[in-house]
């Protein structure tokens, strides 16, 4: 089996259930509780917080624990937006966010807010001077991901931080969820307000992720109650899952170094081994484009019949997003890059994780050669 | 070691965690990936949810699972009035619910709706008749506690379920986290439309719980996105938590005949054991009381004091409820049931599982006693 379906989710690392299977079973306490065994499980909540403080390089005021990166982004764009709509009423991000970003922004206009969608270049990436000019007096908040899920592109959030700078009391929100533990990116020294991560991106667990907040900034909570989280998040702390996600956090920058060189040989072997094979046009940029995703489309031939076909031999991709492939509609970014709608259709997302080999990647060029021959062979 | 905070947190079954760690380990796809991988974690995910609502005698369409009961009461409450409020503005609830119910209602009335808060007897207990007087013809939604987390007062679910029958267009939430696999309820024969549970109250794993949603019944959902959980709660499935969480309630109601037995056994020895020690008055009511929670007060001593002497002798109890004890403000629904502040101030909570034994409870009553002793003659 070939798992090259990484962005969708990764296999958890067992030293991460290990420890999800120690904190529950003998630290099981309730953090809030005042007994001991309460103090224990509240330990290392703590301890949870300082490992992904220091590996985000924040500080551990700043970490709050979610249960994944949907909550993490809709907390983010609808607790500040709550928060400081009295403000203004204008946000601004791209046409080719994660769904959860973009469902949240259109909830938002429902309750009257107006969002600004800007538009991408060919190789899926927004323009620092189109934020600057649809900056308004009454912008409040700006949400940009970090690395597009679908094909890669990696956004200029330094660039667009650096220009943020000249106003100061816009909230900047970055999407992580694609980039963590494998593209370094400085939370502060880019003004970020808000940055979400998801545990089970890289080898930690579902249900567990973390939204960075600045210190000062504020958003009003989706979840109130028990006041856990600095009363930003209530309810009962996934302490397990968030020791579980700081452990996964921690292993995979570790690896990240030697990881990151291995795919991106991945990454051009696979890109090379693809622009030979007759109908394919691969769809990930070469400059600007993270090491883990090729997109790639196969004319005439719909993803689905095509992924099927390559798990025939034991090869696992997926058409565009996970979140988005029982809908079946084209690549939303893919669509936004100007790529024709019959390529969009056609669309298949190889994402590697540090545990792909480069043998795997000469398995499934040669496999992903017999299935389109055969399946255009059907065809024709 | 003695766990008396069974309200606070339980302890995971061993097979629970087992089942976290096969889904975790082996099926670790996501459900919404089109390959078998995917397919097979949205197998699991589907029997987990045919599970859960086979034992809550609800349909599998009818169950959406969430990460708690801190965010199925926020979902419920904010989600309907949310999408309900052009109905109407007003809410009732009682004044002794759990502070997730409380501070999402707060919520509300900073964005406008009006709550009535009802208050309750000396027994902890709403009434019917105050309920129904409240009702408006802008009243859209009751919220009312099926367990009192602090005392473990039985609400009239039942009754105000059948005088509801009368007002069709009211939409009726029972916080049941205190009370699933303790206490049986029948949601649809009680016209509930919204229902939450709480996964590590019965001995599954924090970060895991539920949301019965009535076939018809709206809500907008906290979690927009990738529309998982039928566009209710988007948001990668933490399939293993749900797995998890279908089997603590199977355990769980599999050992209800016997184990509420126990409980309501050890429960009556406590009663008469702390009846007996002088200055200890008993704060949950003898009647409609649920069987796993004991509130106690102890005269003039703060009730942090008093169960760190407890725990000095291996006994884990709490002040009143785990998500407030850090407050260290008197116990809300004790001060409502009219029990002094000074009382209120020096409550105690016993609150037991099913693994807990007789002989717990006598040695508890023993070493109540002692402290109630030790204490007392430093203060005089």
């Amino acid at each position: 089996m070939i798992y090259f379906d990484n962005s969708a989710t990764t296999k958890p690392y067992k030293e991460v259930i290990d420890s999800f299977v120690t904190v529950s079973s003998e630290y099981f306490g309730n953090p809030s509780s005042l007994h001991s065994i309460g103090g224990q499980a509240e330990k290392l909540l703590l301890q949870a917080r300082e490992q992904v403080a220091k590996l985000l390089t924040v500080k551990p005021s700043e970490i709050y624990f979610t249960s994944g990166g949907t909550e993490g982004n809709n907390l983010a764009i609808k607790g500040a937006a709550s928060l400081n709509g009295n403000r203004g009423r204008h946000l601004i991000t791209t046409s080719v966010e994660h769904p959860s970003v973009r469902a949240a922004m259109e909830q938002l206009e429902q309750k009257g807010f107006e969002v600004t969608y800007l538009p991408v270049d060919k190789q899926g990436k927004v323009c620092v001077a189109d934020i600057e000019k649809a900056i308004r007096k009454d912008t409040i908040f700006i949400s940009i991901m970090h690395v597009n899920n679908e094909v890669g592109t990696v956004q200029p959030i330094e660039e667009i931080g650096q220009m943020l700078k000249k106003h100061p009391t816009i909230l900047f929100h970055v999407d992580a969820v694609q980039s963590v533990g494998k593209i370094p990116l400085s939370i502060h020294e880019n003004r970020i307000d808000f940055c979400s991560i998801s545990g089970h991106k890289f080898h930690g667990l579902k249900g567990t992720g973390a939204l960075f907040i600045r210190e000062g900034a504020r958003l009003a909570p989706l979840f109130s109650g028990g006041s856990q989280e600095r009363k930003i998040r209530s309810g009962t702390e996934n302490v397990a899952g968030a020791v579980a996600m700081a452990k996964a956090l921690r292993m995979t920058i570790e690896k990240r170094a030697a990881g990151i060189e291995r795919m991106k040989k991945i990454q051009s072997m696979l890109r090379t081994g693809l622009n030979r094979i007759e109908g394919i046009r691969v769809n990930t940029p070469t400059e600007n484009a993270a090491p883990h995703i090729l997109n790639f489309s196969l004319c005439e031939l719909k993803s689905e019949v095509f992924i099927h076909a390559l798990e025939q031999q034991g090869i696992f991709v997926s058409t565009t997003s996970a979140c988005s492939s029982k809908r079946k509609s084209p690549s939303k970014t893919l669509i936004e890059m100007g790529v024709p709608e019959a390529l969009a259709e056609s669309a298949v997302r190889i994402s590697l994780s540090f545990n792909n080999t480069e043998e795997e990647a000469m398995t499934a060029i040669r496999a992903i050669e017999k299935a389109a021959n055969q399946l255009r062979k059907v065809l024709e």
